[in-house]
């Protein structure tokens, strides 16, 4: 059932015992949602865990500074920025399916398995709705809460420049810097540093860019050999994933990465009306309109074939509009 | 004599004609900020004009859209953006030295070679000085006003990641958003689209990134063959500024560029307290804390050579303190 804002500051207000799930791979959006989350329902008095299957990043601790892991019986288990049942990792998966209680997520594709859903596609981070959310339940927004929420309204907007930033994430992000938000550590962590074997990969990866149907799709492909060749690893090429988009008259910008079982991992981002979603989504993936991601089976040329064979069926379309 | 936002106000209201002028190798700052004054002069029922010695950019021609260069004798000649008569270049350089009644600036490098200066070098941009100049005015912030600001807003900030980025910064973004800036097509243009010639530039110059004092500081240098190699020239060389102090533990990025006589232009970008504009200067350029220029003389080693010295002085004076 979906709920409003409102009646999901109610649940979580009637609740004393609240467990929140962040999705696997977690980035700056499900673990400073949760976190801020977390940092509110405390100040109501409530006990509350931040729990994820992987570990989570050095980059991201800051988050977790001073928020002590409670052992309890959850009353309400909540996923937050979580769209499908499956991105909590194979495990997770298994203890939560069917015992969801409410999810509170942004991704239009999110596919409610929760017994409730606060689902707000419009907003571009789930940051954005907690900070609605904290104001609805009057928390008082700390600069440790400013700064894991900015963590989120940042990274899920590219640092702003991805489409789904609004004029909301413009005046949360002022109203988060108010509170006292560490802007600019945070941007200088997730978007204006580069370690020096990031840096290395990315000049790999620029010399691998290919360009398909008259220069609309430009294609990068990362492989196990260039992250030694670098000294790099996966955790480092999330980044890479919107240098293809950059470049001019680029409609659809993919960067595949090759797993250590030969297979690869897809990130498709899009221009205006070509919905990456879409396109992943027939490869057994999902996203969002203007970013998505799929997994390929190898070999690498069987791959890139596979995804392109779609790209093209996208871009067709969009033409013949 | 320095005057605040009030009188600069008031200054501009007791005139009927007047010139603003906007520095050369003009960028989103001095043109966004001088079109947006004339626009809210312009309600006032001014008559005014914006004059560059450079050409306009392609990319900045939006800002001049319905804005007609009226012919007349100025009575009030204004400096937007203009820290140095020198920067109007060298022929408006000849005919305005002694006759600029007022200069609105932010950089605290301003040479006060003005009458009048209204100087806040707190201001990431002198477009959020515009921007609070029009608010005392009462000028109403129409959609084109608000898209030119942004445009001065966001590139002097590169979109928000300089530490010259405040909560003001974020406030007035969100202010011009609010008003209709095209905020998603301006970061476009400005941050997310490369050239295939900038592209295939950007990669050459990563490839040419030499580190020195161990790994504090991060060099790349464009030569005139590199530009014919990836069929690009000077106009693309600017947004490479940026991508030396991306390197993590480098606290002195440098861009050099190869001019068409064999002498270079040098880009110093900073982190912390390390000051740019010291170590331009003393090479007889000038410039901000945390990004500042100068011209360094040839041939390539030479020049490279003279600037590592003051970048090692300067490095050498913040390890001390």
């Amino acid at each position: 059932m979906r709920i409003d804002l409102h009646e999901t500051a109610k649940l979580l207000e009637n609740s004393d015992k609240i467990l929140l799930l962040c999705h696997a791979h977690p980035d700056g959006d499900t673990l400073g949602s949760a976190t801020a989350l977390a940092r509110g329902l405390i100040q109501k008095g409530k006990k509350v865990r931040v729990d994820c299957s992987d570990s989570i990043p050095e980059d991201f601790s800051f988050m977790f500074e001073g928020l002590e892991s409670e052992e309890f019986d959850p009353e309400l288990i909540v996923a937050v920025d979580v769209a499908d049942i499956k991105l909590l990792g194979k495990e997770y998966e298994g203890i939560y399916t069917g015992r969801i209680d409410l999810c509170i997520d942004h991704h239009a594709s999110n596919m409610l398995y929760a017994d409730k859903v606060c689902l707000e596609p419009d907003s571009a981070s789930a940051a954005e709705i907690i900070y609605l959310l904290l104001g609805i339940m009057g928390a008082e927004i700390t600069p440790q809460i400013a700064s894991c929420l900015f963590t989120g309204v940042s990274t899920d907007t590219g640092c702003f420049r991805f489409s789904n930033t609004t004029v909301r994430t413009f005046e949360i992000a002022a109203q988060l810097a108010k509170h006292g938000a560490d802007t600019y550590n945070i941007i200088q962590v997730f978007f204006e540093t580069k370690t020096k074997t990031y840096a290395a990969l990315e000049r790999l990866a620029l010399d691998s860019m290919r360009f398909y149907f008259s220069d609309k799709c430009a294609l990068i492909c990362v492989t196990q050999e260039m992250f030694k060749k670098a000294g790099s690893d996966e955790s480092e090429v999330d980044r890479l994933a919107n240098l293809p988009r950059q470049v001019e008259g680029v409609l659809v910008g993919v960067t595949m990465r090759e797993l250590k079982d030969g297979n690869f991992k897809a990130s498709v981002r899009t221009h205006g009306d070509i919905d990456a979603s879409a396109i992943c989504k027939r490869l057994g993936g999902g996203g969002h309109m203007g970013a998505a991601g799929c997994t390929l089976y190898g070999p690498k040329q069987t791959a890139i074939n596979s995804l392109l064979k779609e790209v093209q069926a996208e871009i067709d379309a969009f033409i013949l509009v």
